[in-house]
C-alpha cells in the first residue's frame, strides 16, 4: 500500500515570473531545505478546512464477513495484539485512517480467545451493534459487552478482552491512533502475558459501574484520573435517554436538538465533559421520516448506523443505510440523515444513529466551529 | 429573641499597662469608630477555628409534633412564604442558623395546600426523611418528593410546593440562608399568585429526570445554568450506590472511605461538581457495628439519620440517634459515629445519614481543611 | 464595647393572629431552639441585599494622629502581633469590621521597631499612601514599602515587618478577617522570635520582584501557591498604566471604563486572576473634572484616596475627601465619585483612588450581581 | 518536491503464514478499503514516540542569503501574502514543515513594503534576531519590532506588515500551520487591500503594550480573546527577567532551572498560561560554561540561537551554532546545550536560546510527558 498522504493544492496565488535568478532561486532553497510559502499557501492555508478524506460508508455485512474470515486464518496474540480491522479512507493514500485523526475498526474475537493486555496513551471506545460474549478486561476489571453499550477506555489502562462462550463476537473500535501518530505522542507497553483467573469471571455489572453507574452520584472514597471512571454505558440506559427526550418533544417541552432529532452525549461523570479527553461519542435518534438539517463543524467524526434505516448524506454523496454500516464525515463537511424505516426495523421505526469525533481537541484549543443549514 | 451574636474570646494577649493616657487614646478610638487589633486578636485570629455554634441534637418526634400544630394555626401564603421551622443553634443569640453559614428546617405542607411561588439567589434543598405526597414545582417542573429522595433547588430558580394528597407532608429544607445574609449577597422575588393546572399534575418523574436522571448521558439539546440540572436524586439509586459500595468492600475492591462506611456525594451531572454552589450533599451509610473515625473539616454541617440507629458523638457530646433526628457539627470540630441497630430498624441494621455542609465556598476559596482520627 | 450584630428586619410579612395556641406553639419552637420562617423572613431574606454596615468616612489625619499616639503608647510585640487599629464600621455592633466581610487598618510602625512573624489563613494585603522605610519579610524575602506600592499577601504565608529607618511608617492593612470568622475558617501560627539578619537587608527589590515583575514572563523554575506570587506592585507601574489609559482615551482608543476614568486591577500573574483568593485590589483614576457614573455590586468594599480630591456618594452620603480619607461602600450601595482638584493636589489635577473588595468570593460563588447607572 | 510523508515502521510483529487464503483476505481488506492492525501496529503504536523528523541545524547566513535573493526577486502582494520561506525538515517528505506539528520560517521585508492584511485562525508568532523598521499592524494597531523582541499574534486576529524605513528587515516567524492542517482546522480571509494611514504611524509602543505591559496590571475596561492581548514581549524585560534569575542563583536563592539556566516562559497576563493555545514560547539563558541536562518531552520545538554561541546536542547530532540558527528538536528526543562563547560574542558570555514548541496542545489533551537526564 503507497505511503503518499495527498493534499489539495487548489489555489495558485500569481507567481512570480520564471527566470533564471529565480530558478537559482528555488534551487538555493532546495538544497538548503527550505520552501517559501507563496507556491504552498493555496494548499496549506484554505480559506476553510478541505479535507483530505472522502466521504465513504462501508457495509456492516462485508466488514464482518471479512471479520469472520480473518478469524479463521488470523490468530490474535502478542505482537498483533488484536484482530482489528481498520477503515482506511479512500483517499488518505493507505493508510488506516478513516479520518485525519480517527482510527476506526471491527474487532472480532473467537470462542474462548483472549487479546492480550497492553496499554497506550491512545484512548479508545468499543461500541457494539450486534452480539455479546466478550469481556473487557480494563484494569482487571472485567466488563460484559453486548448490543448498544458504549464502552470507553481512556489513555494508559491496561486492558484485555476474552470471549467467555462459543461464539465468535465482533464490535467496533474508535481510536485516537491518527491524532496521536501524526503529533508524535504515543506510548505502549505490554502487560501480563496472561490475565488472571480472578478477571476470567464473567459479572454481569463491571465494579467501575457499581462505583460510577448511579446517576448524580459520586463516590468519594475512590480516585479518578484522565477520561471517563465509568467503563460502560448501557443500552437500557441511552435508549430510555432517547425516548424520553422525543416524548418530552411530543408534550412540547424542551430536550431534542431539532425536530424530531433526540441526541445524548456519553459524558465523564467526574467531569460532565466529554467521556474521553480527545473523542467525543453521542447516540442519535432520529424519529420515523424525520430528517435532520445539515451541519459541519471543524474536526471529523465516523457513524455507525445503530438501528433502523434511512437515507444519508455527506458532502456531495448520499447513500442508503442499515444496521452496521459505518460511514465518515470529513472536517468541515455537511451531513445529514432521514429516518425511512423499512419493514424489518425496529419498532419505532427511528434511525439510531451512533457518532464518535475529535471535536474534543478543537473545544480544547479553542478552535471548534459548526454551522447548521 | 436576643440579637446578640456572641463571641469567643479565648486568647487575652498582654496588655499596655493602663494610664490616663491609653484611657485617652482608647476614647480617641471609640469617638473615631476604630478598635485596635491587640485587644482582639484572641477571637478575631484563634490558632484554629472555634466555632460561635455548639453541636446539638433536634428529635424528629418533636420536630413533627410541632411542625403538626403549626399546621393548624399557621397558615401558608404570599409574605410568610412556607410553613418552615428552622433549627436554631442554642449558641448562635436566638438567630434561626443552625450553624454560622446553614439553615435547616421541616417544611410542613397540608392536604391540598400550595406554598405560593417565589426565587431567591439563596440555594436550597429538600431532603425526605419520611412521606409522600408533595410536588415541588421547579421552573413549572413538577418533581415528586418521596422518602429518601433528594432534591437540590439552585438558586434563582422559580418554585411552588404544592400538595396534591390529603395527607399531610413533612421533609427538611437546607439552604445557605446565613451564609448569604452574613455576606449580604441575596436576592428574592415573589412569582405568580397561582401556578397553573399544568403544574398540578402529578407526574411519576420530573422533566429534569428524563433529560438528566440516565448515567453518565447528557442532553445536548438543552441548556444549563448554575447548580444541578438535575432535581431529584431518588432514593432507589443512593441506596444501591451504597449497598454495591459495601459489597465491593466485601469482595475486596475499594470503594468505601474507611471499613464499613461508604459515602456517595450528590453532584451536579453537567460538571460532576458539587450538587450546589455553596452547599455539598452527601448519604453515608455505616455498616451493622461499623464505626467511622472521628474527622474534622473547616466549615459546618448538618446531619439528619435516614435509617437505623446508633450513637453519634460531636466533640464532647454523644448521642443516641434514631430516624429523623437531626444535629449540627461545628467547623473544626470532629465528629464519628457507631451503628447500633435495634429490633425496630431496618434489615439491613446500617446507619444511615444524610448530611450536608458548606464546603463548596471553602474549597472555591482555598480555604479547606480536614484531619481524620 | 458592644457585641451586637444588628439586623435589618424591614419586611413584615402579616402574621397569624395572637392566640393562646399560638403562644403555646411559639413557646415550644423556643424550647426546642427552633424559629419559624414566617416570623424572619423579612430581614433574612430581603428582596435585594440591606447592608447591616453603613457608608462612612475616616480621615487620614486623625487616623495618623491616633496612631501616632499609639506608636508612643502601645510597645508591639508577640501576642498584641500588630500595632493595627481597624475601622469599625458605626452600624456593626463595635466590632472592628469595616464591613461585614473586609478588615481594614491603619498599621505603624517606630524606627527599628519589628512586627513579629506569624502567619494565618486570612489573606492580606499592604497599601502605603505615604512614606516609606518599612520592609515586609514575607517567607524570608524583604520587600519594601513606599508610597503608591500594593503589596499583597496571601494567606499561610509567614511575614513579619520591620522599619529600618529613624522614621515612623504608617500605612493600611487589608485582610478577609471577618469574612474567615464569621464562616469559621480561620488558622493562625506564631512565627520564629526574631527574624534574621539576612532579613533585616532593604533591598531596592524582593526576589518575588525579580522572579515576578516582568510583563507576561514568567519564571519556570520556581512554583507557585495560592495568591499572587508577586510580593509588590509598585507604584511606578500602576502610575504608568492609568496615564496610558487616558491617553489613550485622548486618542480615541478603548481602554477607561467611561469617560475619563481609568481603572487597574492588581492580578496573580500566574493565573491572571484577582490577586487574593478572596480579595479584589484595584486603583482607580479620575480624570480632573471628570464624574463616575453610580454603580452598585454584590459585596463590599473599603476605598482610601490615594491623591488628588473630589466629593464622593455612597448611598445617601456625600463627603469631600483628600489624601488618605477612607470610606467604606456597603453591599449593593451605589458610589460615585467626582475629581476636583485643589491648588495643593498632583499636578495632573486627577482623583486616585485605591479601592479593594470582597467581589472574589461572589466570583466564586456565582453570586455576583452589578448594576450601573 | 515530493508528497510522500514516511513513517517509520520499525517493530515487525510476527505475522500469520503466508496462503492463498491469506492472500485473498488481504486482497478483500483491499478491495473494501480495510487495513488490520496486525501488520501496521509497530509504526503505529510504537512503544514512545519515534519522530517522523529529523534533527536539522539550519544556518542563519544561509536563511539571510536567500531571503535577501528574494527580496530582489519575489514581490509581495495579495495571493502570496508574505515574502516567507519555510524550514522544511529533511524528513518530512518536501512538506514546508519544521517539525510535524510546527512552521518556522524567515520572512522579509523590503524598504517601504507591505505585506497585506488578511486573518487565520493558525496561531502565529514573530521573533527578531536581529536587525528593526518594520511595524506589524495588529487589529490596526501598530507594533514596532525590534531585536530580541516576541511578538504573539493569536488566531483570527487581522494583521499586516509594513517596513517603515530604508532598509530591509528579516525575522522569524512561528504558527501552527502543520498542526492545524493535519488537523483540518484551519480558516483564511483576506483584509483590506491597504492599511489607512492612521496604521502607518510608527509610535514607540503599541496600544497593547500601553494597556496589558505594565506587570501585573489588567485594564478592565477591555475584553480580551483567545490567546494573549499583549501584542510584544521586549527585549529590555526579557534580559532583566533572565539576568535577575542568574543572580538569585549567584546570591544563593531559587529561580533558574538547573544550574546555570535561567528560563522565561512568554505568557498570556489575562490567564497566566501560555501565550498562544497550540505555542509555547520560552527565552532560556545558559551562562558562560554551562551545560543543560539532556532533556525530552512529548512535541516537538524550533530554537534559535538569539545571541551568544555554543555546541548543541539534538538526539545523535551535535552543533555548533551561533547567532541566528536554527534548529528542530524532534518529539521525545533529547536536546542539551552547552555555553562557550568566544570573542566576538556578547559581554555576558552567555548562550540565549529562543524555543517554542507544540507543547500547549499536549498539556490541554492530558498527553504531555517529559523526562530529564
Amino acid at each position: 500500500m503507497a505511503q503518499t498522504f495527498p493534499i489539495p493544492m487548489v489555489d495558485s496565488p500569481e507567481q512570480p515570473a520564471p527566470s533564471d535568478a529565480l530558478a537559482r532561486l528555488y534551487a538555493g532553497f532546495e538544497a538548503e531545505y527550505l520552501i517559501p510559502l507563496w507556491t504552498e499557501i493555496g494548499g496549506l492555508m484554505p480559506a476553510q478546512p478541505r479535507s483530505a478524506a472522502r466521504p465513504h460508508v462501508w457495509r456492516w455485512s462485508n466488514l464482518v464477513a471479512l471479520a469472520d474470515q480473518a478469524g479463521a486464518l488470523v490468530p490474535v496474540g502478542r505482537g498483533g495484539e488484536r484482530r482489528a480491522i481498520a477503515l482506511a479512507n479512500p483517499a488518505l493514500g493507505g493508510r488506516p485512517f478513516a479520518t485525519p485523526t480517527l482510527w476506526a475498526a471491527i474487532q472480532y474475537l473467537m470462542p474462548g480467545e483472549d487479546a492480550p493486555e497492553h496499554r497506550h496513551t491512545q484512548h479508545a471506545f468499543r461500541f457494539v451493534v450486534e452480539g455479546d460474549g466478550v469481556w473487557t478486561v480494563v484494569e482487571r476489571d472485567p466488563v460484559p459487552m453486548r448490543r448498544g453499550d458504549f464502552l470507553p477506555q481512556a489513555g494508559w489502562n491496561w486492558h484485555a478482552h476474552h470471549n467467555a462462550t462459543s461464539r465468535p463476537m465482533a464490535w467496533i473500535d474508535g481510536l485516537d491512533i491518527p491524532f496521536q501518530y501524526l503529533t508524535e505522542s504515543q506510548f505502549f507497553e505490554f502487560g501480563r502475558p496472561e490475565i488472571s483467573d480472578a478477571e476470567r469471571v464473567t459479572p454481569e455489572r463491571s465494579r467501575a459501574e457499581r462505583l460510577w453507574g448511579h446517576p448524580g452520584l459520586t463516590p468519594i472514597g475512590v480516585q479518578t484520573g484522565t477520561g471517563s471512571p465509568l467503563l460502560a454505558y448501557r443500552w437500557v440506559h441511552t435508549d430510555a435517554a432517547l425516548r424520553d427526550q422525543l416524548e418530552l418533544e411530543r408534550e412540547g417541552y424542551p430536550g431534542v436538538v431539532e425536530p424530531g432529532h433526540a441526541v445524548v452525549r456519553f459524558t465523564n461523570p467526574a467531569t460532565g465533559g466529554d467521556v474521553l479527553p480527545t473523542i467525543r461519542a453521542e447516540m442519535h435518534r432520529i424519529a420515523k421520516g424525520s430528517e435532520t438539517a445539515p451541519v459541519r463543524e471543524v474536526g471529523s467524526s465516523v457513524v455507525q448506523v445503530f438501528d433502523g434505516g434511512g437515507r444519508v448524506t455527506v458532502g456531495d454523496q448520499t447513500w442508503s443505510v442499515s444496521r452496521g454500516d459505518m460511514f465518515v464525515v470529513p472536517s468541515w463537511t455537511n451531513w445529514s440523515a432521514v429516518s425511512e424505516a423499512s419493514a424489518s426495523d425496529s419498532d419505532s421505526g427511528a434511525l439510531d444513529l451512533f457518532r464518535f469525533s475529535d471535536t474534543p481537541i478543537f473545544d480544547a484549543l479553542n478552535l471548534s466551529r459548526s454551522q447548521k443549514g
